[in-house]
């Protein structure tokens, strides 16, 4: 048997890492095409010289003499910038993690999704900003989108799509974030700090930030949409701050179905590459004995806006969640610069979005030039978010 | 398409009535062949003139004349006797619910198996009495069996058999029982009362006292290993005192499913009428936010000793639960006729076990005597057991 060929986009975050490590217990043979990074010359370097890809690509090209420096004898071929990462995501390879960060990674995926590789989905905003022209895109070419973080992954994991019609709604977990549990006045005051520091799971800035306002769990919610084709009113959120049941879906037969397990970004990873199998590795073991006890509670929306606002975007469109995804960035990067209080995070997000909608600036385009639509509307978002965070700032 | 034909094999049962209720809510066109029931003719007939199946039958077979007096006129056929119900079993049906309680179940199912059918398995004896028998017929015969109780139900619909060389471990959930947090001498003067007091189920008296002993559990290990093919040490048990996790599977690469729901008999059934599919009724809903915590611990086996000897009889083959089941049973009826202390059942099950081991009166015969040898042992098992008995309740 040919070996699988493999591609793997952004691979020295910590999803790439983790891919890299588990192909190691891969039972197949295994042909890496690409590893791809955006800036971490060493890091990529290192991978490259151990896992042995046909190229690297750097997508910072002031750093490709670096590279070829450090890959020099090594038969690994040096590469960089965007249409380099573009073209090796789209060369046609049989499985493709897309685990680059942030709107850099839609056009790769959407390549991915055009060559009809298996693409183990890592990339938020590929689903966030163009959802179901990457699904419609990845389906006429006989691909297949398998999510890779843990809510999504649970949902994939007991969805059976044959029988979608009698899938009632999904239940997304939320760790509910480091506010939980506090009141609205303390959120108001709540310090870049004390929002990063989650409790389950150990993320970057951003992330946590999004975690403690809960938009993350807004944005999973869209993602969720179009992944699993359930309206908004099917999908609903429950607060579970051990983490430990990842998501559920409920059954109009009564059943209601769940993946379960220690948080490790591992374990759907590994789903993604051997579904609809499942591969060995030393995985952790799920002690519920030890865990003792799991809760649950409804989520707080009047504490958590970000849901009703990520429910509003579900309903107006893909425009609208790329608006709402890139409003939040400009807003969390406010606040992470400590020149927005926490509160004011969703505030500008909200407004920004109801500007664009009055203004009609919320339309897409056909599903080719998803790219395209899915990045002007990104712009004027940011461009909207950034005015009305300069109110914000005045009144802070 | 041909209406889908059914038989219900204890139809007057919780089960048994549950499944004609559900029948209502299907979306195929459903012929009901027969309907069966042990002594009770005045909800047999009822059934019957409500559900017109071709033939209903009471096994005792004095009955025969009322049942006969209450079809008159309707067009249902009145029958009687455990030959007729075997037949009726073994007919041919599409589908077959098999809800008798007790050993009387086994040959009827046997004959379903034998024809073919998919068979809704409520009936614990057959799979505890002669499990791998049952499974063997069936799947020679083309047919095929789900498992009709909870956890079973639990597992069947998150079990992979494709994948079985994956799966690492069943996790069945247990109540505990009311004695979940007794001290041992506190359960040794458990009275009937106490026993019968079952938290979250409403069930019968022997099954009560089966809970109450974690008995329950025990043979729930042993069909579970048969059902899913599963070794001994692949099958854990974990107390879950709010039976909301069903029942649990951990594969290979970390992912462990599970299927929750509410305590509702309807469905497991409903799951086993429409596998692979989902029918639609109007179940109820799982709130977990409602519900709050779901709590795990380490069943205790000091305390619950029929775990170990479950986890010995199934080591020991089928002969061995036969057995096991029969002297339980023995025990049990001389527990609620308060001829012996709570903790004497399992200590009965135990000396009785260890008797017809020393004797070599647990070997099995061929699949196609199954019924046979299987009924050989019960005969044997309870009449050590009631010797056994007999020294206890002089020391008592």
């Amino acid at each position: 048997m040919a070996p699988r060929t493999v591609v793997v986009l952004g691979s020295t975050g910590s999803v790439g890492a983790n891919t890299l490590d588990l192909m190691s217990h891969a039972e197949e043979e295994v042909r890496l095409l690409a590893l791809t990074a955006g800036r971490n010359v060493e890091l990529l370097s290192a991978q490259a010289l151990h896992w042995r890809p046909d190229v690297a690509i750097i997508e910072d090209e002031a750093a490709l003499p670096e590279l070829r420096d450090r890959l020099a004898g090594s038969g690994v071929e040096a590469a960089a910038g965007r249409d380099a990462i573009i073209a090796a995501a789209g060369q046609g390879a049989d499985w493709v993690m897309s685990a680059i960060v942030g709107a850099a990674g839609l056009a790769p995926t959407l390549a991915a999704a055009k060559s009809g590789a298996v693409i183990g989905l890592a990339n938020k905003e590929s689903l966030v900003c163009a959802g179901p022209a990457l699904l419609a895109i990845s389906r006429a070419a006989g691909g297949q989108v398998i999510p890779v973080d843990s809510e999504h992954s649970a949902i994939f994991q007991v969805f059976a799509p044959e029988d979608r019609a009698r899938i009632k709604r999904l239940i997304l977990t939320a760790s509910g974030g480091p506010f939980r549990q506090w009141s609205v006045e303390a959120m108001g005051g709540a310090t870049c700090e004390q929002a990063v520091a989650h409790p389950n799971w150990s993320m970057g800035a951003k992330i946590s930030v999004d975690s403690a306002t809960m938009m993350n769990k807004g944005l999973e919610m869209i993602e969720a949409a179009y992944l699993f084709g359930m309206a908004s009113d099917q999908i609903d959120v429950i607060v579970h701050p051990q983490s430990v049941i990842h998501s559920l879906v409920e059954y109009a037969d009564g059943s209601t179905l769940a993946q379960l397990g220690p948080p490790d970004m591992r374990t759907p990873i590994a789903c993604a590459w051997s579904w609809p199998r499942r591969m060995r590795w030393p995985a952790p073991g799920l002690d519920l004995a030890a865990v003792g006890q799991l809760t649950f509670e409804e989520p707080d929306s009047e504490r958590f806006p970000a849901l009703k606002i990520a429910r509003f975007a579900l309903e107006a469109g893909p425009g609208a969640s790329a608006a709402m995804n890139a409003a939040n960035e400009i807003a969390v990067h406010a606040f992470l610069g400590r020149r927005l209080g926490f509160l004011d995070i969703a505030a500008v997000v909200s407004h920004t979005l109801d500007q664009l909608n009055d203004r009609g600036e919320l339309a897409t385009g056909t599903d080719d030039e998803a790219v395209e639509w899915a990045m002007a509307i990104d712009s004027s978002a940011r461009r909207i978010a950034a005015q009305v965070l300069s109110r914000f700032e005045r009144m802070g």
